[in-house]
């Protein structure tokens, strides 16, 4: 059985290391087979699996340092079919990528926003004078990168490998602990992959709106869980894009999907929210430093 | 009395229309002078008032569409002296900008990643194989427009108009209830510069973060507001950028920091909480549309 799994492109992407280690987990445990279809932007990879052009994607959600990926809640909370399978934690290493010889004369650093906000620190120490240039993906600064020697690039050493390109600096992310959490996520009615039927499930993911000008109704929504003892690892708003002060609400709690006291809460929610999402229940796969 | 006010630059983005607009405001009201400071960043504006090189700042928070500016409330954390002494609530609507005659031939598109989301229905519908390239603000995406005719950038039409460029659609952006919310901030001793001392404010701010491994613990603090029956009118999360899972929390909070509830709350978060700040106590001016 060989599946499709969707995720950011071109390959060198963080997105797509994600999407490699899990592919090769699956096919360790299960014997399935899976080929990388790389997307130029998170929404159409999720999009891709909406319309069945392949059967997963890999997406980020968040990064230690930069916080959530909103194109991913976003995108997630538009589209009706999807439900995540799996939680990866992979940590983020970047590298220093030029042609150059040096520093010195380096005047132009293209990267992904979060990549170049994840490095300030450090390029305001070596390069404080240096011209930051955003780009979609990390992948895409290293294909601006050009043979003069004034312009270099930020993204991962495995990157600098694949377009043979030179490293200059590695590790030059200002917090070492710096990790992404993805998710893999799959039509709705789709089989788990990794024949682990959720027997136990540590963490379901939420998302809600809840009706316009009512201010306080997070609260009462939140005594919820409080009242059933159930943790919240995760809070997020998001604007609902109508008017500015209204928000959906993205929870992660530690629980899984099929407890009665998680099935109780759903109840109480289903009451006093306007629309409610079940996003998923999974497991949580840390990614060994690569 | 001329006060010096920070800004994102270069002349021409919304951060400096919402300053113009305020400047307008305060001078009417007061008789003080400002004069504008432009700097290439949102966190370089805020170190600008932190560092004591201008009296106030104004900064976007929040756009109804795209949601929090991340760089603020990280920024607005990081620095001890800082306070916010009012916001500003101001419509945003996009223009088309380019020498071109028309959409046809038009293959790049610049803008602020932000921009570019609040548009991307529009281009999705007009242009959609255009190449889309993210720059640090609206105004750097003109001054990336050639004489050629096959780029375009988006920004407001008074933008246009300053750099005499011509507006080859207007109003582009997908939701019409499009706003963006600032706030004006200031050296925290500072007098409040539109001299109403807040007698009542309509809103206050705060930020926290709770000890780690405390899952939970922002339910039991929310709880805090709800018993005083303190409205809260958005809460944001944002990493401690220590390590996955661990969250500062931001609020705004439908009360003034001087009523006997909010004293009550506050001594109580003090007790659960790592670190406690008061970012402001504030009133909200709506800017019409410009």
């Amino acid at each position: 059985m060989t599946i499709s799994i969707a995720h950011l492109g071109p390959p060198g992407t963080y997105a797509e290391q994600a999407a490699v280690f899990y592919v090769n987990w699956l096919t360790e445990k299960t014997g399935i087979e899976a080929i990388l279809c790389p997307y130029p932007s998170i929404a159409q990879s999720l999009q891709a699996v909406a319309a069945r052009h392949t059967q997963l994607a890999v997406v980020p959600v968040e990064n230690s340092i930069e916080g959530s990926v909103t194109m991913t809640m976003d995108t997630l909370w538009q589209l009706d079919n999807l439900q995540i399978q799996l939680a990866l934690v992979m940590p983020i290493a970047h590298a220093f990528i030029s042609c150059a010889n040096s520093l010195d004369g380096i005047k132009t650093v293209y990267s992904h926003p979060q990549a170049l906000a994840q490095c300030q620190g450090w390029l305001e120490q070596f390069l404080p004078t240096v011209q930051l240039i955003p780009t979609n993906s990390t992948t895409e600064a290293l294909q601006r990168l050009e043979q003069e020697l004034t312009t270099a690039a930020i993204a991962s050493s495995r990157a600098a490998q694949l377009y043979k390109l030179p490293i200059l600096a590695s590790n030059i992310n200002d917090y070492p602990e710096n990790c992404t959490r993805f998710w893999v996520v799959s039509q709705k009615e789709a089989q788990t992959f990794d024949h682990t039927p959720s027997i136990h499930a540590t963490h379901t993911s939420l998302a809600f709106s809840v009706p316009a000008n009512l201010p306080g109704a997070l609260v009462k929504l939140l005594q919820v869980f409080a009242q059933l003892e159930i943790n919240l690892s995760r809070i997020e708003s998001r604007p609902t894009k109508r008017s500015l002060g209204e928000y959906l609400f993205f929870i992660d709690m530690e629980a899984d999907a099929s407890e009665a006291r998680v099935q109780s809460a759903l109840a109480e929610l289903k009451i006093h929210t306007e629309v409610l999402k079940i996003l998923g229940a999974y497991n949580v796969l840390s990614i060994n430093a690569v």
